[in-house]
């Protein structure tokens, strides 16, 4: 943006642009949209991260052609919630794109950084609770972050998760993701000194209503370095946990 | 009661009273009120139990009536929710009676078992959890079990409980007291091979939303062998504890 | 655990392996997973329970696979929420397996006691609640608890229940199953002496709230002796009732 | 209003009012209003029934105006959550006032019916839901109903309410006040073969959510005939049986 | 009963019936239980209601065979929430059996009163409604109520309703039907002086959450002498509203 | 209605209506249903405002017929959730009528503004709460209002809104449509100095609870100037908006 | 902000100004805040409506010295929710200001319109919805529109409402306020042309939850027109209701 | 643990303890208990953070005697929500410690890191926010992190957020604090590329249900990067900002 602001105003310096002209651009285009239009195109740049497509509410049509126009630019790219038949036609646009239906995501995966330092570890209580895990992993992934799985771990068996206390407290960054009481994540959160991010799942029957008890759970919980996402948000969580992980490289 | 109506009816064979009198006193009390009234009597007789006084929505006075008028014929008793002010006025009535300031609760202890056998287990995740857990082992005391208690081993600091795995496996009935998340009794219930009450308490800020993230916590255990009494029910917890308890002498 | 320590601490003991190779193995494995492994193994040996097999987000042939593994050091096994194509999936596995489509269940009853004294009573308010109910009586069953059933008593009838007081009374520990407005807990409960647990269904119409109305109802319970478990789960129902059936053996 | 009505059509007949006039008079004044105002003023006359005044909300110079201006012509009247500050305001306006504090009513009561035939029987399950019993019951007397009382006879005692169940069955209308988890209403309902209007109470603790449990419990009644009103609406049931009561007249 | 007690206890004084034999008639019965049967097989007589089968959670076959039993004995008979399938067995087993699919209600109605003086209105609000209303207004007549219909009034045009206040005074009792909001119910209770029950349907969008809106609107009604039955619940609203408009009768 | 007053008063004026029977009529047709059935009628004439069919619980034909009666009288007309079943039933009785698939909106729009002059702008989030918003716009331009739509200006990537700030300042009135959090609403609000009417959808996931998150955002909003209709209830808003808009005119 | 962008701009031009000096003074201030403080400081004068100071969390000094800060170059002045400590306060700081108890305002309101042509009616339920509706009318006066008050017209006595059914008409935009069921604003709704703002508020006992059955019903009206504002806000609806009206003078 | 490990198996290796011996003790401790005790011991160490003391039900003199036997061996210490009362004694016990009213803590502040990298910066919306944003900016200083504050920049006056930009985006960490709608963690999230803790505080009125809507509000929000603790608990995202903002140096 600065650079084209600098453009403009040397225009208008050089007499090339008039003040009135450029008020016209300044206000038809809008300023302000400049501006964060501007920053929009740098953010993967200095990022490193691809823009994200929300599936849901949009045509496998509609999918592709976001993902055809930013693979253009992004080595990386994800597309979250994706059926299969979504999967199909972006594949059409753009061979390339894979795709992992227990995560339901479609995506890009062109640039793997060489020399990843942290770990971001996926910790998950259930085998239903699965394709939330895998979504926080494979978006962590995808997003340049190394990931380790440690599944099926839940509170009921305590003894899994405390036979791993030191691949728990090798990663840098945290995620449990646990349906019914989601008691894991106060578990994990008290026995290392990372962020925890937690996700309930909507794993459950009867009075967990889809996932609130397990959310209510992981929000109360008495282990301080925890916070939470949306329930079954996988996504968000993979997101966030790369966002951190990449602070310590 | 069939002894009752054995003898009823006897006496009206033999003439000894007639139709209408035994009509009269079936009516009176009412026969299936005197059915079960006589079952009511010989609930304490038979449970060894006393019956207990719930104070709230009653004046001192009316509880020290009914605790005088229970003490007669039983050798413990118990009223709950009970005021330093209701307990002046059960003591001048009757003057053995005891009181707990934590566990709010007035009561006679005349009998002892001499040498109960199982032993009741309370557990609590932390300080603010001691009046409902203090409920709950006096209440299981008064009642004739013996307890023991495991205060302030709440899951965020995990390795204080699986300090003492001996004295949770020792026990016949554990009674898991905790709010916030609640996640202490999944690992318990995980732990052992006995019955689970657990008893969420109001303890909690923000989205505990006054126990209910620990009661669903608790109803949504994925460790079976757990069940859940109302929030902060410290006595409904020991009474059941205690039901369970005698079970096993 | 304690044979794996001693002949650790024996071979250092020996000089067959040396302090710091000793504390690297406990290191390396976790002490706490080996511990907690070996009292996992021991769990059935000791309880005399089956591991419980969870098919929900599980494939027939996964179910299949734990279930056969279980099967060769178990002689009875459950495998709950199973469908009918889990069921022959498992049974292809191990053809001694048997199904209940009603309660759902899954299940290798090999071992059967010779003469179990407590009695499970069973008791369902509605027949819409039979599921549930054969559920939770089953699950006894297979634990090892004699189980007789007393169904579609549900409190508009009054006299259906109060007519078999006899039999409410010889249980030793009783489950009572109900949706709708989940009353039949509270009358039972004041009417036995004995531990029950409460199973709120989601049978119900309208503010029934699938199942939070029979829930609160029972967790509100005027009668004390009464615990809940999670909404239409009877095993966990069943699971508990025979942990306490067995205390009296 | 006909008596309006009738002057201005005879007017018109008259020739002294113009038809244009009298279309004004009709439009400007709202003809419904009139109509209205007519009825609620022959309410009482025809219903026999006092005019109900709420208080919260009022100051007690208020409540004692419109007590005083309502007792001109209404033998019988209610003020309902009625303070002693505001009853001793009313009663320096209207002497005759009557007062009971349990159930927050001043009332006047100066028309008592002969012979009332059918009588309304309110029955709690606890003392401390005798408030809003005491308002249901006072409410019914004041508008001319014969009133019985059944009190503390919850179902955690069954026996105490099977034992009046001839009373039960001699009332044309039964109100039932219970807090907790609000089972006795379906438990009356069962037993008998008239109105049943449920009152919940905010009684109880922990998941009682101030009377949404015993709200739920009694909405969702497996015995039909069973109708609900507001949590601590005595006032609500009384002049609701009152209503019914009078039928049968 | 008493008839009965006496009957018993005469024979034991003459000698006719000995002791241990009444005993076991007592107890075999259940005392309780021979009461209870006996006013449940009187019940139908004396109230002139019939047995109502109650259909979800039963096969078309356990319906019929219940439907056919109750035939025998019982002129007028209804199963509610009976789907067509349900009907076709039940019209095989009692050819007289009719269906109305609005309603869901399969019904026997061979008697009808001959003059019933008092009528049931059933008030909805819209189309939507219909068919709780119309299981309300068949559940009235088949139990022996004149009914008559005043549907697609809601307080969005009110002048539909306010052309009809002659036809909503001279009803006994009326039930409302309503979704949305519920508004109907207090306006139409502000306009009678007669007993009002209302239902709540599940009708609406969004933020009416399956009837929870109209059901919270109903239950705070600021008109007096209104009463709330369960969501969708049109037989509960039919049979309370008959069991108060016989007592006019 | 004036019409019939008149003729009534005029007859009663020439005396060929005496003052008894006039007073019958009155009595008898209701006189207040006759004056809204005609202000219902001249409702369309002075608001401009077709008469607004909502589809659900309505068959085809019954739509179809409806909307046939209207169209002779109303130039614009309007049904909504119609779905394309509906639809052809309509477009059959009324060829001109035209369909929104997204909309679900079945319409007549004879009669179009020359030069409206005020703009209702309609904002959305996300390309998921196009239905609704379409819903809301067309609505308020068969209601006669010029329209304008800015979608997918959700407030994760804020400088798409606030590069349009000139377009959301020529608006008269604005409908925000937003899922999920729907923090949208509160940003436009302090935007512009204009009427904001927000629309949750019931677009999201876990914790979006269908809309509810949406809602209570919205109706929390910290700027002032914001008013809120029910979830997914695009065409409420549209009509307000209409309303509004209108009020420039 | 057009002028200080011309200013810079031509400054540019002129060379008075370079461009990295430009750029930097840009970057700096952040042109965006500029821009939108711009907005801001003329907000006042385009809308002729005062700045408003939320109290609650504010000391009575901080207040005053926002509310005489801002009297300097307002006419009109609005703080909400003052405490008369507040109140106090400000008046010393600025004695002209103005303080309504009821409607917690305090105000200053020196300049009023002349002839406001369209006029707001605020509508209310009862008597102790009062400081709600009086928030909202006093708002809306001090926002310069010409306000009219029709309070205690509750659909349980319909006529009061039907009887003013002209002054209803004549408003230009209504507010109708009303806690318990909230039903008078679809009634209301139905009977005018004009844009009705509902405020639920918190006045009510047991089910209405604090305002959330009246917030739940005004959201689900059936009647057009009609949208909602937060529980208790009387503010935001004069405000809204303000806004509303200026358009169409 | 590791030091004590070595020295029992090096004393087991040199012979003065024997095999069973060293069983014994492993047994007698609790080998896991040790081992995490150790842990514990060393967490302060390796992590540099402060053990924190919860104060709620804990009296002043408990608090007071924690927080000194913690000061002798850490150089800072949390106590959060204590009272005035609670630090007079922990002051009388540690004359060092400091207080801050508004974030309700006391604590110890003696090493401070000499040049912190990273900035934690804490966002709060208004005003009254005030005290949950100092906790968490508090919390995070206490623990080491260099913090920023830019309170009072809700969503309603956009431009005071987009004016400092340049600090947003300067944060390694961003504390998001906002009550009613809690718009603004959406819209910071969006604008940054930095991880985001968003806290909901019980600010608000009606409808925000103490914190309810903000929660839900965060939880659902449309920008990736946000995670979400418990209501009002500024301590917690303090704490794990802090967590965060050191994987940076």
């Amino acid at each position: 943006m600065e650079e084209n602001l600098r453009a403009l105003l040397t225009a208008v310096r050089e007499g090339s642009l008039d003040v009135e002209e450029a008020l016209r651009r300044l206000g038809e285009a809008g300023f302000v949209e400049l501006g964060f239009a501007c920053l929009d195109t740098g953010r993967a740049e200095r990022r490193g991260f691809p823009e994200v497509i929300f599936c849901p509410g949009k045509t496998p049509d509609q999918v592709a052609e976001l993902f055809s126009r930013l693979a253009v630019s992004n080595p990386n790219l994800l597309a979250t919630r994706a059926t299969r038949r979504v999967y199909r036609a972006v594949q059409q646009a753009v061979p390339e794109a894979e795709y992992s239906p227990t995560a339901r995501l479609a995506y890009l995966w062109r640039e793997r950084p060489v020399q990843p330092r942290g770990m971001v570890l996926v910790v998950s209580a259930g085998t239903a609770d699965l394709p939330v895990a895998e979504e926080a992993a494979l978006t962590a992934e995808v997003m340049g972050s190394r990931v380790e799985r440690l599944y099926d771990v839940g509170v009921a068996g305590l003894h899994r998760l405390l036979g791993r206390l030191d691949r728990l407290r090798q990663a840098r960054v945290l995620v449990v993701v646990a349906g019914m009481e989601g008691a894991l994540a106060s578990v994990v959160g008290g026995l290392v000194a990372r962020p925890v991010i937690a996700v309930p799942t909507s794993v459950g029957y009867g009075a967990s209503f889809r996932g609130l008890a397990a959310l209510l759970t992981m929000l109360n919980s008495c282990a301080a370095g925890v916070a939470v996402v949306n329930i079954d948000n996988g996504f968000g969580a993979g997101y966030l946990a790369s966002l951190i992980n990449r602070l310590g490289d």
